[in-house]
């Protein structure tokens, strides 16, 4: 399969990587891309990431047969909104976020109340801590999943051309439900960006603030790693998938009161009968881990 | 510096790693050590770790200039104990445990209510999440920091031997108080382990439990990653360094209320900036970690 003209809107580590993964698997006879920030599409021209590093949204859309957005999750109406007036009239569009309720209901908001035929919604569970196209990797959705979640009236036609452009990145593409896909990612990856960011938060704030970083080991380093992902994606992730990342961290809440409340008391064989469950269940499943 | 004789009782992950590093630095001319599991004496004995894998603790620190303790934490004053009435009258004997305090406690305990000039308390920050001797690593230490926190009393030639061991290891040495450094890796440590552990375990207890591990990522893995570690050797430290980590779960869960309150009443521009701050504050001191 060769898509003839393929339009990114978001140039960052995402789309970037989309892009890259494309030309390397020559996979794409032309691709154009945008993004609001210059210095983006500055460099996706300059390091030859697309063909066409375009001043709009219409601009690079226009004759493309797929769109993929690839901004924050937030920003999906609003992208597709500047697309739409210049899209072609069999084009199929797809994107790249993290919750999946909240973009098909932005993207039926903006296509008159039902997510349209033509759009596929869409989230490869690949990614680093890194942001912007400086750090886009041809290879970072090899080996990963991509779910898909399919909505009433979705073409098929559309779902079969997005399935095989993931494909040619070296991914796998499984099939979910918009809801059960966001209360899994709320506790794959939602929440512990969450608890991520609240310690080194609160290491920040503590007296031996100055002393933490040159006594944090390998541990730390992997433990925190996801805190320095960027906070403008992770806002519209946690804010669009509120309800049940929500309800998950007051779980965590509860379990962590929990433990404080072993500690306190000196329950400790129930503490040590915690961390083996633990440990136990993450062993028994590491390798399923993408 | 050679040592003629050490002997390293404890030969799991930390002491089984000692050894690789001193036997490839050619630090020391007799490597005996003992462990109470007979399976990681064997180990030790058949991959050449040690140049014998003895029966007793006390036969391995007989004629030993240096004893190290590599033992979970809570085992220290047992393991000394049982040295105690084989040990050289100008034997020098250190610890590689995580947690300072409640060690120069168990040693002074030991000991007739003081620690003994003798006595070189120590913390190698350096580990991983697996156990036992087939997974020690003579590159374990290697560009590491080892802390050791002097006692009054303390011998300088014995605080000498033991950072000069150290160094043989390709680690750095440097000094600090006990309770400062209790209260440093209670941040830095041992509540990341408390977090990650909790966090798995209520993956384990969701209805999409078994939804989990597929749809995890690279952030899911890294994350976690700790919580793969010791049960025995997370038990003894978090019990051994309990008012310290108490308090400071006791914070981390204000932080996450906070948190909480945040998404529940959309106060979305102070999630963002928190997660500015954090990310801040991890991109500016990442160059510090060990």
């Amino acid at each position: 399969m060769k898509v003839q003209r393929l339009a990114i809107i978001g140039l960052g580590l995402m789309g970037g990587s989309l892009a890259r993964a494309l030309r390397q698997a020559q996979a794409v006879a032309h691709l154009s891309g945008f993004d609001v920030d210059p210095l983006q599409r500055r460099l996706a021209q300059q390091r030859g990431v697309v063909d066409a590093a375009v001043d709009s949204a219409a601009a690079a859309v226009t004759d493309a047969d797929l769109v993929v957005l690839a901004v924050p999750v937030l920003h999906t109406a609003e992208a597709l909104q500047s697309c739409l007036p210049a899209l072609k009239a069999n084009a199929v569009v797809t994107d790249v976020g993290s919750t999946k309720q909240s973009v098909l209901a932005d993207v039926a908001a903006v296509c008159g109340g039902r997510a349209p035929p033509w759009f596929v919604a869409g989230h490869p569970i690949a990614g680093t801590e890194k942001s912007g196209v400086a750090n886009a990797s041809a290879d970072l959705f090899r080996g990963h999943r991509v779910v898909l979640t399919p909505h009433p009236g979705q073409s098929s036609a559309a779902r079969e051309m997005v399935t095989r452009l993931w494909l040619e990145c070296g991914a796998r593409v499984v099939e979910m439900d918009p809801a059960q896909h966001d209360t899994i990612f709320a506790a794959t990856s939602h929440l512990p960006h969450l608890l991520a960011y609240s310690f080194v938060d609160l290491l920040a704030r503590l007296d031996v603030r100055g002393e933490i970083f040159p006594n944090a080991g390998g541990g730390f380093r992997d433990f925190t790693r996801i805190a320095s992902s960027s906070p403008e994606t992770w806002h519209d992730i946690i804010r669009s998938n509120a309800p049940s990342v929500g309800r998950l961290l007051e779980q965590q809440i509860g379990e962590l009161n929990e433990v404080l409340a072993m500690i306190k008391a000196g329950r400790w064989t129930e503490l040590r009968q915690l961390f083996e469950r633990a440990r136990a269940i993450r062993e028994q499943y590491l390798e399923q881990i993408e």
